[in-house]
């Protein structure tokens, strides 16, 4: 199987302009097909902030209301999304940027909760593998924003780590996918005060001796959670570490990479 | 040859909610392959005012400065691309949104003008026709917004009506190509004062013609001259109508056909 390498980048590369560039450079120069899928970062608060549109927060979460939603649409799948496109191509990356509306790329349902209303915000339901194994076999390198819709006319605000393991999980029937989550630390670390503590590999054996130690702290879980439902559903790997180091990660020479057995 | 409709639909379209939605009924309805280019609307220049940045016109064009750049890139590809792309796969329509810089689909250059620096306007170079039909092929409805790139990172905002008949001349080649314009007359009228006056065909007799009586009146002229043009670069016909008319529009019952001979 051909392989497929499956990136989310968050917010604090995007917002810095710098960290962008060089993840963006490196990102291009890497053969092969792959997916990018990014975060929203600060710039939807500016707007909303200069807008004067108030952001609800329940529990330290942002509620999606619909000015809300309509400010990550414009920032997200607009500035955010057209932008990574039109410098990747000025980087010889053929890059296509898409939202989950697109093609029905991902479809999703606006989130029940039993106490909270999150508004408009989505969880994903199906992935079109079809449309998107097709896209990258024409040679388009697809760029995600965090937005989905509930093919009812309802766009959804959508988390960016949930769309990259879904695509991932979707197309490791198509290829033989890596799925690299990167974020500001250098990985999962034995000491979450210091980063050069990085643990290099860990297999689900580890990982139960590492919450047993209770090494690895409570934000933390649910991402190896997640990853390991993603290895589970035929994810070859998955790899955590920092956006700037992204060939070392892929390489295996720098971050957490998490397999299977 | 397959048959391909280029449909361009304005701004006034789009700012109202009921017309955009009775012509976005009608165009998910109609079978066989089609491309959608939206304009921008007022949108635009609402979310300016309320970002508090200040439209800059020169002899009554827009000036598109960075922040005016920015914030016609949230609202064209973001807001107005995505919610006409959700509205259509609710409809059952297979939309897929598209910019200029996505695979690359319409390269441009920013505008050069002897005396007036429109900022970052772009004037369209080449179309990816063979991108672009691969995606029809795959039976996806394309919806562009009128953003294109230089390939070398930039952005730029780019007149709809152009990119539409760009988009049709490029795709002649291999589909027997339709491009229509509508707009919030009827077609073109022998009475501009009256709707009803339409003028059902016109070939480049009777427009030398219509033209020497001064029926045609100069706002007129450019649209029929760039008609003319996509006619003889291989589009079969160009329509002029209404959206509210787009059946009738298609089948000759409505709005100004202009043919070759």
């Amino acid at each position: 199987m051909e392989s497929l390498l499956v990136i989310k980048i968050g917010g604090n590369i995007i917002d810095e302009e710098s960290k962008l560039d060089s993840f963006l450079k490196e990102f291009a120069s890497i053969e092969g097909k792959k997916i990018l899928v990014h975060g929203g970062g600060k710039l939807a608060t500016r707007l909303a902030e200069q807008m004067g549109v108030e952001q609800q927060l329940v529990d330290g979460r942002r509620i999606t209301d619909p000015a809300t939603l309509q400010i990550v649409t414009m920032v997200y799948a607009g500035t955010i999304n057209k932008n990574i496109v039109a410098r990747l191509q000025a980087l010889g990356c053929n890059a296509l940027g898409l939202t989950g509306a697109d093609g029905n790329a991902v479809q999703a349902h606006k989130r029940a909760h039993a106490t909270i209303d999150y508004g408009y915000v989505g969880e994903v339901d199906t992935i079109d593998t079809e449309l998107l194994g097709s896209l990258l076999d024409q040679g388009l390198t697809l760029v995600f924003a965090p937005i989905t819709h509930d093919r009812k006319g309802q766009l959804l605000n959508t988390n960016a780590d949930t769309i990259a393991q879904e695509i991932a999980k979707g197309l490791s029937k198509k290829f033989e996918t890596s799925l690299v989550y990167s974020f500001e630390k250098s990985g999962v670390l034995m000491d979450a005060e210091d980063d050069s503590s990085v643990i290099g590999r860990i297999d689900p054996v580890y990982y139960q001796e590492l919450k047993e130690k209770q090494v690895i702290f409570a934000g933390m879980i649910p991402k190896l959670d997640n990853a390991f439902a993603a290895l589970q559903s035929g994810v070859g790997k998955v790899i955590i570490g920092k956006a700037e180091h992204l060939r070392q990660l892929i390489e295996g020479q720098s971050g957490t990479t998490i397999v299977h057995e």
